[in-house]
């Protein structure tokens, strides 16, 4: 179960109620006329089990990830949420960053034997991605032909899609309505979560009965949050994902992603709008950036995130240590006490010092809230670019510098 | 050698000019008269290697430290990048967060008879460090009076600074003038990276060498960046690191916490001031936070960091793949090579979008590279806290917090 806290109180004003309204139809409509595919995930991928269900895969004990941005995020989510729940789960590696020190590193953990290779690109020729593959096929000597251990993940009818057709490796498809920062749910994170063990039914599910519920209209919470976001998207241009556990930092760099580049665009008016996500993590990020948030600029919110139950009981002992018995206080707490106190007095303060914020709890670690934590965010971010009037769903303004390298070395 | 391109041209006006003069000054006379002391580490620190020569260390494999903030972030950032050109350095254990779950996870790491523990707390009394010390007492059994393999690192005449006293723990202070975050080249880096192998003398030498030179007046750039960020600091809110090298990602945080807790203050008027820092990695942050700096509001400058020389010849293979041959242009290309080539067209692409940004290039991964560049950054962070007429040694928004957690948890 997910928990909302301290949440936007209804707009009234009929500005506001029109804004939402139309938002939610604005939202309705995409789904409906399948103009925007990642809706309908939550069913559709359940037939995706049912094919993988089908695939032998007994064999592999590393499941090797070739993919950056949309291709990696939210697997990495979900694996770094999932594995402290998930005793038998395979250990993942993950190749994204073109950094040769990182990519000659992963190579040195994989045992060629117990590997399988999931290489993931939307459009198929993604630079590190298809960089990276050749150099693993030379170093490793992958056979290519019929291969079992290599699967693509790709646009239907991409180059990547053209390779594997062509060499008979088994091939996923991304919707083409479904872009890759919202892709996750799809075959994207479905296939290479599921052969590393995870129950990717219940994440589906958990997204699955979250959608259900907004479109019903219980979500009102959501659609205010989304106005109140909109509206003081001038003054408050930061928003801050204040995640108290260490687990979901992977969760916060994917929100960052899909935050900022569905958001920030040229709207239909030439103007440049946006809101820039930050994730940080507590406890340790109130040892950092929480100064800047109470005595500085007013120009951020928060969105605090905890965990009520981490299902571990290591406690801090009754020890008292010469010199420091002021902390004696504490002994006996548990340390999931202590983050969780943490994570409300900062709240606290925050809000004392005229900063706004709201609170999402997860009851606990699960695959269920995962699920229905993509839905919540990829929901909220279609809500606001539906507001700004921006494509929230495209990313032209990556392209130039993708020109720029090619011509600098294809010059070369 | 560090490399500035791109850099601020000199302000002209009459007021720039004395701006820069007065913030010159102020650092100057802060470190003659020894009010602030992070300027005189790289030289005073040179005698704590030699306390650190006359401990008997050979038995140690495991460095854990327990500190968090200023505590924890700096000596985690030069582990990261000295790590691969050191290839006899300890393994290092950082426990920071008061997560459960990677506590429990970190004690499983520890073998008590390879390993020594550094307790690092300014103020002695850091409720994470202490909690997070007791815990690894009580688990490891760990016997305090006389330890060799605990050492304490904090304020004189701390509460930790009495433990240590009364259990005859060798003890290693902070001077009263060096703040938390400006104290990585004192005895809370210095001590854990010496232990852990590092060659920290380097380290103190590469920030000597670039702290002469800037109080010799021969690092004007930096001045001109001061003075550009701070007389841009309503509309350019939003500073970004984005560093081309993973290794540098605890960099990027070390300059979050230094840039954030430094600037983001109650100013001498009375008015919220503060420049928010967000670090980002290429080539993968390409693929999240890029569109949201081209076509997003012109809220953000960029430093793009990036290292000529990896010392790493993976290199893309000359294969062909069908359906994908139009990447072949890139086969036999370094991944050295494409990740600065993707930094030179990315930062070329941001600057055509209309967005400020200069670099900062690491000839290679050397001690006396990451020395100037914590150097660097403290510098810049004090001659714009100057500027903005803060005091950017404290942290007095963090207060508040603390004590509504003392009272919650105390009336438990």
């Amino acid at each position: 179960m997910l928990y909302f806290s301290n949440t936007i109180s209804e707009e009234k004003s009929s500005e506001g109620v029109e804004r939402t309204s139309v938002a939610f139809k604005t939202l309705k409509s995409e789904m409906d006329e399948d103009r925007v595919g990642y809706y309908k995930l939550p069913i559709k991928s359940q037939d995706l089990l049912e094919d993988l269900q089908t695939l032998d895969i007994s064999q592999f004990s590393q499941i090797v990830v070739i993919g950056i941005g949309g291709s990696s995020l939210g697997i990495k989510a979900i694996d770094s949420i999932l594995e402290s729940i998930t005793p038998d789960a395979k250990e993942m590696i993950f190749f994204e960053n073109s950094d040769p020190l990182t990519i000659s590193e992963n190579i040195a953990k994989i045992d060629k034997e117990r590997a399988c290779f999931f290489v993931i690109s939307k459009s198929g020729s993604t630079i590190e991605t298809t960089s990276i593959f050749k150099t693993l096929i030379g170093h490793f000597n992958l056979e290519l032909d019929n291969a079992k251990n290599i699967f693509a993940i790709t646009d239907k009818d991409s180059s990547l899609s053209k390779f594997a057709s062509f060499h008979n490796i088994k091939e996923f498809n991304i919707p083409l309505n479904v872009g890759g920062r919202f892709s996750v749910l799809s075959a994207v994170g479905v296939a290479p979560l599921y052969v590393a063990g995870y129950d990717v039914k219940a994440i589906l599910e958990g997204g699955d009965e979250f959608l259900e519920s907004f479109f019903s209209g219980d979500e009102n919470h959501l659609l205010q949050k989304a106005n109140y976001l909109y509206t003081n998207a001038k003054q408050e241009s930061i928003n801050v994902v204040f995640s108290y556990a260490d687990r979901l930092n992977n969760f916060t760099k994917w929100y960052v992603q899909l935050w900022g580049e569905s958001l920030g665009k040229i709207d239909k008016n030439g103007n440049r709008v946006g809101l820039t996500p930050i994730g940080i993590i507590g406890s340790v990020d109130q040892h950092s950036f929480l100064q800047l948030i109470i005595e500085g600029p007013k120009d951020k919110n928060i969105t605090f995130i905890n965990i009520d139950n981490f299902n571990n009981d290591i406690k801090i002992p009754d020890i008292s240590l010469y010199g420091i018995e002021k902390t004696d206080f504490i002994n006996h707490t548990s340390f999931n006490t202590l983050i969780n106190e943490q994570c409300s007095a900062t709240m606290q303060s925050v809000m004392e010092s005229g900063v706004s914020c709201d609170k999402i709890t997860l009851d606990t670690i699960s695959e269920k809230n995962i699920g229905a934590m993509i839905i919540y965010y990829e929901l909220l971010t279609s809500l606001v670019g539906t507001m700004f009037q921006v494509n929230t769903y495209n990313q032209p303004g990556v392209e130039l510098g993708k020109k720029i390298l090619y011509k600098n070395l294809g010059d070369k």
